[in-house]
């Protein structure tokens, strides 16, 4: 039997906030993959079936994983918090399915399912809607150079935009943010609102 | 009774793409209020139901409603496609409620249900999720002037984003669209792939 892939965006962590077609393909997969935290965001579907539960920094790894497992005929379902295709695992896979050569029409069958991505949950929250056009941007360097970062983010100040910043910092990562802020500073005023979100919907929910 | 508004994003228009806690808030709802299409993407939700159906250039008064109904003790879900805050309605609600002195706390109470914007369907559907840094830009000059969105447009090419186009023609805006694409020509090349999409998860759906 052909396999399938499924890559899910269960939303921002609170089941309320998943859709229903994130719900449906995770009960119909006989497996589920994803980082440990966003698995135990569905703990409560995935009652009996096969469970790959990977860290961090394993994203290559996982995709391989969910490409071979589906191949060898298993219904799939990689699991990510908000929207699989922003900072998710969307585009690691659709690039290592075509380094082998992948044929969406013949080949393994992949959809994804998209989902309330941080951008709109966390606006949300805060009451303070994209009613405007915005630009979002990751401070994370280990993909995309920090010299395009900032270049991103000068343009973003330039052309007058709302600012969503994805991956703030991390342990390692701390002067980022704190450049980036300078840089904002030399084109809008200190007291431009900035909100600060964790874990939206979720019981860790912070809002500065 | 206190009455409660909802501004309720119902995902891209198909029910799998809408999530729980939409659906809840629709079913405790005794008045919908919407824009027709709009409406007609949850019919089969709001049988018995009040229901307040407005043609798009009515937005003003659409909010206006939705806050006087809701005052007078009704729970209320102001529909949108998508996600109510991109380009949506939460934006012009939270400012007539400012205007007529509003407090979150004491206030009429609002929750804004986020929903799967057009920015995370329309990536999902053409396999091209938005992985890298993006910016977000309406084509619609009724609020924003036309110089400013050149001027995003602008800023988003020269800071080599993933450029993500709402609302790009109507009836009475089509230079708009052919503008940008000139403009984006001057830093991208001819053969950077476009994706046009519409009714996405609809039975209108076309991709180009």
């Amino acid at each position: 039997m052909a396999g399938k892939l499924y890559i899910v965006g269960v939303g921002p962590g609170h089941h309320d906030h998943m859709t229903f077609r994130a719900k449906q393909v995770i009960e119909e997969s006989d497996t589920i993959v994803g980082y440990t935290t966003y698995v135990n965001l569905v703990e409560n579907l995935i009652d009996g079936k096969d469970v790959y539960r990977y860290a961090m920094t394993q994203e290559v790894e996982r995709a391989q994983q969910c490409i071979d497992l589906a191949k060898e005929g298993k219904t799939v379902s990689l699991v990510s918090s908000g929207d699989p295709g922003i900072y998710g695992m969307a585009g690691l896979i659709y690039e290592t399915l075509a380094e082998s050569g992948w044929n969406p029409k013949t080949g393994l069958q992949v959809e994804i399912v998209p989902g309330v991505s941080a951008l709109n949950s966390c606006a949300s929250l805060i009451g303070s809607p994209l009613m405007t056009d915005f630009a979002v941007v990751s401070m994370s360097d280990l993909l995309v150079p920090w010299e395009i970062i900032v270049k991103r983010v000068e343009a973003a100040a330039a052309g007058d935009y709302v600012i969503v910043i994805y991956n703030p910092s991390s342990k390692k990562r701390i002067h980022q943010l704190q450049d980036t802020r300078k840089l904002l500073l030399k084109y809008r005023s200190p007291s431009t609102p900035v909100a600060i979100i964790k874990g939206a919907y979720r019981e860790t929910e912070s809002i500065t």
